[in-house]
């Protein structure tokens, strides 16, 4: 079995309160598979790059056990760019340059090696191409989570819905939620999305961590309440290549195992906006990663037995 | 012992997109003593209305075991009134009008049956009013837990200061904690207020729940996801009753404890939000509370043994 992940492997050129960069790694596929990579090392992607992309790059995505035969290299096309200014609050941001480049016209081809795939993460990209990965796979998946945005709400709603009925975990952020239910609420929100198709939905509230809906269950995954928020790019990715790279290395899509996988993602996710881009991401210690997730167990853990109330 | 509360016992009018209210019961001194009566019996309130307050409200407070020989009766003078309206998101609301009335040349009699006071509760009041009650405690209480708001630091951040320095535990809300500390991270903001005078801090944050600092140590209540908050107002004051009442409950100030605390705390706020005022508080259940728990122990909790890591 495998993990396959499907998404952006792209420049960013990010601008944050604490300082800027050049044309850095980044994409949906990179932090998911980086992520994914410290629980999980059989992971595959999908994506699409120009010959202006380091071959540097591809093999620090290698030595972190990132298969990379179904990113496709263009000759002669550059690869996807994107340029974005942070506000002071960190939790909004300006996109100040999108260049799609060789995303125009991203034909997601699935190398035969990777039909074994169990654990399927659908990065966010147009919700058409997302389909025609599922489509694509000659066995259906154990689990397809996927991810997407509003910019896909407003321009592909329909193609969204019908993507949406195929998978099994939706990922998104609260204002995504309220769009794509017309609910203000998040549990009312969530319980229309739960109809639309996803059996489980995770919404994604930056700092103030993330939510887990399945049924009438909910789970609650907290934001370690860090001093500074140094580059918040990649977090959400992040968060859901820990959550799906958990998953595939346990083996178990439980409610109860999931609820572990989102403290996972969220582990992750800390990391990635200690530093720009994937800087924080590479090279992580599996120590570092167990301190952290003992951290979130101290952050909410507490002992309660129900005899309290008069 | 007993516990003492003071603050505002008041009238509120209130419109929330869920619709309008007249005058109805509220303050500080009401809502936190309500709130700590289901855990606790011994509570005397300290405050002050005009002859135009409802024998049946001082009542009703009575009924739920709050002491009222400290609540000072006006002739010929009113009640606080305050008017607000909430926006969509009920994170923000307007205040329409505020009357002081009694409230201007209040002065806080501690009666002398009030003196084996071991738990203080200083809701929300003018900094020099809430000290004044601290000098006038024969005995210095066991614990002095105070609330305040962005208005006093605003128009009064000396005499605030000041208060600080005397008191084991401040209530306030995430911007609150931005302006008295002028660090926008929480976690800045929760180390340099530390040096102020209280041991813990405790940072509120609507509905993405509540955090409790103390040395080096931090713990992260959630708040209950809900379908609806019907009227947000008093929740703040509510959650303070829970906790100091649970606090006396239990007689026991460790940091352990304090979570269980402010867990029981967050689940008496998540009643308060579901009606106007304190419809919801009065004739409230143990068996009510006892399953709200329940609810806030799922919602958290999860089992992790730390060797999953590659």
């Amino acid at each position: 079995m495998s993990l396959l992940a499907i998404g952006t492997v792209a420049f960013d050129a990010i601008e944050t309160p604490f300082g800027k960069t050049d044309k850095i790694l980044g994409g949906a596929a990179t932090f998911i598979g980086l992520a994914a990579s410290n629980f999980y090392k059989d992971i595959n992607i999908v994506s699409v790059v120009g010959d202006d992309f380091p071959e540097d790059y591809i093999k620090m995505l290698q030595s972190h056990g990132v298969n990379t035969n179904g990113l496709q290299v263009k000759q002669g096309e550059k690869t996807f760019f994107w340029s974005g200014k942070y506000h002071n609050d960190m939790n909004s941001r300006d996109t100040l340059d999108t260049q799609l480049n060789v995303l125009e016209n991203f034909d997601p081809i699935i190398p035969e090696s990777y039909q074994d795939c169990k654990y399927l993460m659908l990065g966010n990209l147009a919700p058409a191409v997302q389909k025609t990965v599922i489509e694509r796979m000659t066995n259906r998946p154990k689990l397809i989570v996927m991810d997407t945005m509003n910019f896909w709400m407003d321009i592909a709603m329909d193609e969204l819905k019908e993507t949406l009925k195929l998978i099994d975990v939706l990922s998104i952020n609260d204002e995504e939620a309220r769009q794509l239910s017309g609910e203000y609420s998040l549990v009312k929100a969530a319980q229309k999305i739960l109809t639309m198709g996803p059996k489980y939905l995770v919404i994604k509230k930056g700092e103030h961590g993330a939510l887990l809906f399945h049924g009438n269950e909910v789970f609650f995954a907290p934001a370690l309440p860090l001093e500074d928020v140094f580059d918040p790019t990649g977090a959400g990715d992040t968060f859901a290549g820990g959550f799906i790279g958990y998953l595939a290395q346990t083996d178990d899509i439980s409610f109860e195992n999931m609820k572990r996988a989102l403290i996972h993602g969220s582990a992750l996710a800390s990391f990635c906006v200690e530093k720009f881009g994937t800087e924080r991401l590479v090279g992580l210690k599996s120590e570092e990663i167990d301190e952290r997730i003992q951290d979130f167990i101290d952050l909410v853990q507490f002992d309660i037995t129900l005899e309290n109330s008069l």
